[in-house]
């Protein structure tokens, strides 16, 4: 083990727009030993979300930015190899954010040692992790949909979206997505369940695209996106809607401020509510999330999709493709074999 | 009274931008009868309100709008002369709307007895109508401010301003006015109590200037005007912050739609609320509003501003004026003489 080598991915530099290569470094370092208290994980797959953009600028955001060669933040899914932490052995699998790199010491504080669901491990990124729970608290704790309602999610077969619109189906409500290709809106609708599908790059008009799946108006936006889709949808809102605003990665590379028509007239007219969500508010009632999606996995009524990347070293490039939209399902980093 | 003539204020076009003196007509009727279940009321007190641009449009709002060659609609204050209405009787002061006209006919079911409160009867389109229940349950409800919180209000020397800011004091908060003179400012700060105010037409910078005001961040925004401030107020939330959408007059006049830097990031980074408001949905609840209100008059913990225009024929002068901000406290006409 002494001779081990850990590879890490560093942060470089601050991108300005979309990230790019030279904003990385691939470094290497002695695989660290654990001290009292920690345990080493052994990186299996690490997860890539719209969030790390946020975390690669200097801006105020929720967290602290990442530092100029410091290791990519980042959730992972690991196995321990070393343990010094009372709760934490050998072969157990754990969850954590261990950042983009191949060994990672933790506490057991910092892991969420998964259970034997007899879902597969990467899981714990997914639909049976963060963005699982974002879904599953931001759709229904801050969108607060009811039967019948017409709700609206946007990047609809990404890793939040597709779940939000499962578990708004479940809930009995109309469910339209918003993807950015054909091939996305035929499985949103065939595999998915959802009632209709908005392809924003072939729509001639937005706003048409929305009347036509959304005649009585939208009860419920769950935005991943904000920029001009947003924008549509806000001209669309029905009277006591909810706006649960998770993310707007149209934004998150742009250099200038997104400038756009303002949202206040329709947010009055209608009464609507537009509130912020931060998935880690909700931390202590995660358990619940997890519970209630694996059961839903189990007995069918929801399906997931992952992405899967090969090398870690191929996950400045992935995050590339989480910006672009050329992601089909969860983007995942396999970072080595159990 | 057969031979007497009702002057009445009617819509004659469409406005364009802000309201100009060819979009009214100022048209004579004989003053009607009271049918079955009816009264005659003779209007003393006018009220103009910002909500009054929204109806002569043809756009989606609260309400239908005023048709073309119909009355202006508007609440007002008036006398019972005349009553075939069981509940109302001659001398009876009642408040409801009664429209920009001398005289109208109204039920009971429409018309609000006022209590003899020892207040001027005029208030009851203000600060013991609905602007004051405005304030009061927008604040209260929407806003929910905590002791110790930093609330903003825009248009802060209006009718709903003020008593926001003076409402927001005795609940143990910050208060922070913008208006549009430093007149206005001394007003608010020396008269009404808030302990800051921004002029927003001489202040070189409007963010610098809330910098100031605000250092701990907005955590309630009560927003009456749209535009740049509320730009730049969206900038400064704090954690959690409430912005309640009571109105935008900054964009009511403009032909086209109001572009502005989104605000989604800072509603998302800080799991902000924003909710639209309209004071008609708490209208069983206007007693508690007006009782509340009416204490702290006489106790004198709040104080009350009006802007008296002469004469039903200057109407639709001092309906520019509102736009303008060339008012200076909450805007009523007289009529007449009681």
């Amino acid at each position: 083990m002494n001779a081990a080598i850990n590879r890490r991915i560093t942060l470089a530099a601050r991108p300005v727009g979309m990230p790019k290569e030279s904003d990385f470094s691939l470094t290497e370092e002695a695989v660290p030993e654990p001290g009292p208290g920690q345990a080493l994980v052994r990186v299996l797959y690490l997860s890539l979300d719209p969030y790390m953009r946020g975390r690669m600028s200097a801006g105020k955001s929720y967290a602290a930015p990442v530092g100029i060669g410091d290791v990519m933040t980042g959730g992972a899914v690991g196995e321990v190899v070393r343990s010094e932490a009372r709760g934490l052995k050998e072969g157990d699998l754990v969850e954590g954010m261990f950042g983009w790199q191949e060994y990672a010491l933790c506490t057991r504080g910092a892991a969420r040692v998964l259970p034997d669901s007899g879902h597969p491990p990467s899981y714990a990124l997914g639909i049976l992790g963060m963005p699982g729970a974002t879904a599953y608290f931001g759709l229904l704790e801050v969108g607060q949909p009811h039967p019948g309602d017409t709700v609206v999610v946007s990047a609809a077969s990404g890793a939040v979206g597709a779940a939000v619109g499962q578990i708004a189906k479940i809930g009995g409500c109309r469910i339209v997505g918003t993807v950015g290709s054909d091939e996305k809106a035929a499985y949103i609708t065939d595999e998915l369940g959802f009632d209709a599908a908005v392809n924003y790059r072939t729509a001639n008009d937005i706003g048409a695209a929305l009347d036509e799946a959304c005649p009585g108006g939208i009860d419920v936006y769950f935005d991943n996106v904000g920029g001009p889709m947003t924008d549509a949808v806000m001209q669309r809102l029905a009277f006591k809607a909810r706006v649960v605003v998770c993310g707007c990665i149209h934004h998150y590379n742009l250099t200038e401020p997104y400038l756009g028509p303002s949202h206040l007239r329709h947010i009055l007219v209608n009464r609507a509510r537009v509130e912020g969500f931060l998935v880690f508010d909700w931390l202590p009632r995660y358990p619940e999330a997890f519970a209630r999606l694996g059961a839903w996995l189990d007995d069918g009524s929801m399906t997931y999709r992952e992405h899967v990347i090969e090398g870690l070293e191929n996950a400045p490039d992935g995050l590339g493709m989480l910006f672009e939209g050329s992601n089909f399902g969860k983007l995942v980093v396999k970072v080595a074999e159990r």
